[in-house]
């Protein structure tokens, strides 16, 4: 008999579902749209089939499912099992997830925060492995974030602990998605580099990524403007580099805040790596305090995409582990 | 006979020695300058001596003297008992104070930095009673901070966290004591009110702090701008206005990381309070994710200046307490 965790990363665009073993290895894994506009009940009822048509591959008489794990994309009340707020998952407010999961599964199941899931892959498997204080940023279009303080997530009063990524670092700075102005996330994301890159365009500075887009400024990407970096322009180059001093101040104020051991970089923008961690690294030694900025490590995250499912994965191996113990 | 405690804030400028009893009454406290310029030996034989003589008004058959709490300026090594950093006590670096204090006192000591002592003392006997998860800011000449998690100091990897002052809250903002730009320093402690206000002078916007300080702008200090206020000077209240809608945008920051249910404000700027705090509950509720800026407290400091006492008394209390438990 063969332990199986299931292992699910309920996203606001896909849902990845996946059969991990209590090392981490992943045996197999499926993928789907979410199609969240459809509602709440219509999105778990089709999750909830895909996920039992899925675990059909895995006989009885070959595996034993241990339980589930999910990440959910918005702030979650981890004692009752609801979700208290998701702006990617249109109507979840107020929704009782985990009894729906636990009905529909008849498991053990275990939920956390999606930002929160991919802090804790990277501390089972990644680049955190056995690290007992530290901050993860995931840069995708916005910026996510995990504390881990003595070991485990830190939640906060309500469970919404770790918005790292608004975090105001320029109190005039440019709009943010949430509304406000100046997060971390109106300086350190996907969408903040394509707005840099327009901008610049807009000020006529000289680039190729006017050609690259055809000339449809609009059409820029932060994918654009990195393989116009990678292709040796300038201005995409600088582009990088200006959103790594952004990152590094955001890094020296958690490091003020927290004083942690390690932070880890994720998220598809870390692609980049290279074009932006050296300023960014600058700049956290210049503004964090005393040791404090040359003691801290940065380090890439290293689970790429699967991060996310193998931090569900951990939600359950780690119940398992503490029962033993 | 009596229990009672050794409570001492060795700070900067002032040593202030107190015998606090268990339920955090004061039974009498002296004070006297540091004169931290003479040297760390001078200083602790010194601090010693006086402490001993203080000691000596309370006689053995009527007091048991249970142990001894320190707050010290500066970064400690809670573990070996050293100061590993601290602008405040010149040449303190590296100095075993720990050791040095139980053998010259022969009783149990306990040191903790002086911004952690004044939060735990509001945590015992202030506006932060009881509460587990909460934030604690010190608005004077700088801002000085501490951060109580699951009912404890969070010290971080190096003892150094809690640097609350130090957060950048605008990337390219004025000039912080430091040696960075933009923290929450420079806009919410005496002495950004004291730049703000010289600047607006410059600026020759209308005020009548010119003639409180004789026309001596440079002798403006934030007491000269407070008076003005309270005596309704336009620009001075203005200052206060700004100054809180800064404070604001650090709280929301904390309130984002961390999810805490209390904001403890204090220090001698925070006598102005009903000046600066509208908005600064503002700026935090519009800044904060989602409820929680609704739901975060704040609340003004109520130990005032005996918090430093009071709290380092508290490590004495709360080891006492642990014992018997």
């Amino acid at each position: 008999m063969q332990e199986l965790i299931l292992a699910v990363d309920l996203g606001g665009t896909n849902v990845r579902v996946a059969a991990v073993n209590l090392k981490g290895g992943i045996l197999h894994k499926i993928s789907f749209p979410t199609e969240a506009s459809r509602g709440r009940e219509k999105v778990v009822e089709d999750t909830l089939a895909k996920i039992k048509g899925f675990l059909g591959g895995f006989p009885r008489e070959e595996f034993e499912v241990m339980g589930g794990g999910f990440g959910i994309p918005g702030a979650i009340m981890l004692d009752r099992g609801i979700v208290s707020q998701s702006p990617n998952l249109p109507g979840w407010e107020g929704f009782e997830i985990l009894s729906r999961l636990q009905e529909g599964l008849r498991m053990p199941i275990f939920i956390e925060n999606d930002a929160n899931a991919y802090t804790l892959g990277e501390r089972w498997l990644g680049s955190a492995r056995g690290v007992r204080d530290f901050c993860c940023l995931t840069l995708g279009t916005g910026v996510g974030g995990g504390i881990v303080l003595n070991g485990d997530i830190w939640h906060g009063a309500e469970g919404k602990a770790g918005e790292i990524g608004h975090m105001v670092i320029d109190v005039d700075g440019p709009p943010c998605q949430c509304g406000n102005r100046g997060c971390l996330e109106a300086f350190a994301s996907g969408s903040a580099i394509r707005r840099m890159a327009i901008e610049a365009i807009k000020g006529n500075e000289k680039t190729d990524l006017v050609d690259r887009c055809g000339g449809e400024t609009e059409g820029i990407t932060a994918k654009t403007v990195y393989e116009s970096a990678r292709g040796g322009d300038r201005l995409s180059r600088e582009i990088f580099q200006r959103m790594g001093m952004y990152l590094g101040v955001g890094l020296a104020n958690l490091a003020n805040l927290l004083n942690v051991e390690l932070m880890v970089v994720g998220g598809q923008v870390s692609e980049a790596w290279d074009l932006f961690i050296d300023p960014a690294r600058r700049e956290l030694e210049k503004r964090a305090l005393g040791s404090m900025g040359k003691r801290v490590k940065v380090e890439k995250a290293r689970c790429g995409d699967d991060a996310g499912i193998l931090g569900a994965a951990y939600l359950v191996k780690r119940k398992l582990e503490r029962r033993k113990g």
